[in-house]
């Protein structure tokens, strides 16, 4: 069954049991889908609005972009599932099947491409989240700051998905490439939220 | 429609669409179900483990606590869209009409509640969060990790709905309590944080 079409009841099930799957990566997947929802409604809630009429094409690219997204993420949080089914069944290789290392270390790093693309997803997002807190409907001001924090959130699970996975991982130029990569995102989206951080202050939203 | 029962699907559209609810308050509250359900994981596959034997009771503890949890926060994510209707029908009441004034009141006061609840929610989130990351089992500690991510979200964006509400409120006493409420509870939950943090790096999970 896709994700997609799980209640959001049992989709909780499926996480609180006794199985690793769906864990943090899916998780992560559907938190960053509900930060780009989140920017949709604000878009949505500007479009049309005299006082906000030169933000409606970029809006626009908001409601566009988000929905594409959105299908990205989905799509993710199905294909973790499956990265990790795989890595369990190559630990139960048998320890003297000389093709277990090399099978193991093929699902491990499938298993940190998955949530690596969440990573740059999550930065994707992020983007279009400072978008719609500089220039969304100021009665929805707080959903754009809700879809900034689930970013963030999005991005440093989909970081632990990665690393967690890269311990592993004997292919040391391969670890290198990743840490870097996500080194370079982690700043990337901080700078962005930091931005973001000082609208929340200047609208008055913090204490 | 109960929001436990909509799928993952129809509910990121539903927050999409071109109206304030589902908005951020019921997300927040989707996201801390879905830290408590990730806590509920750490601790079943810890429990039954030799190695983590020790830790069996309070793992029980989580699971029991995050279960209670959770259906207080389907509650809250589904009481967020019947405070903030009332809220929408208060401000239809034509300008005029001397009930405005008191209702708007009322209503805001009730949509400051909600959030408000939720922020205490996450508070205990975030408290079982501290125990699936120091005692849960390694093999999922990005998963508790996570979970410290969502909890922290949740919160905040609790308390970004809590303040637009509040500024709208007449009453200053009760904008007063719930400002100075607010700051001990970020106080509390920051504080948790931020021992995380420092397993988080211990753990070699920080880049």
């Amino acid at each position: 069954m896709e994700l997609k079409n799980m209640t959001l009841k049992e989709f909780c099930d499926k996480v609180a049991e006794k199985s690793p799957v769906p864990g943090g990566g899916a998780v992560g997947a559907i938190v960053a889908s509900l930060a780009a929802s989140l920017n949709q409604m604000v878009a949505n809630l500007t479009i049309g609005k005299k006082k906000y009429e030169e933000y409606e094409e970029i809006m626009e690219e908001v409601l566009e972009n988000m929905e594409l997204s959105r299908r990205r993420l989905q799509d993710i949080a199905d294909r973790d599932i499956r990265a990790f089914n795989k890595v369990m069944e190559a630990f139960k290789i048998p320890k003297d099947n000389p093709e277990r290392k090399e099978k193991l270390e093929h699902a491990l790093k499938e298993a940190a491409d998955v949530p690596f693309e969440l990573a740059r997803e999550s930065r994707n997002v992020m983007k279009y989240t400072e978008i719609t807190c500089k220039w969304g409907n100021k009665n929805a001001i707080s959903d754009a700051f809700s879809a900034a924090e689930l970013s963030l959130a999005a991005f440093k699970i989909a970081m632990y998905n990665v690393l967690i996975n890269l311990k592993s991982i004997k292919d040391s130029a391969f670890v290198k490439h990743y840490e870097e990569e996500l080194k370079e995102l982690k700043g990337e989206i901080e700078g962005i939220y930091n931005n973001i951080k000082e609208l929340i202050a200047a609208n008055g939203f913090e204490i």
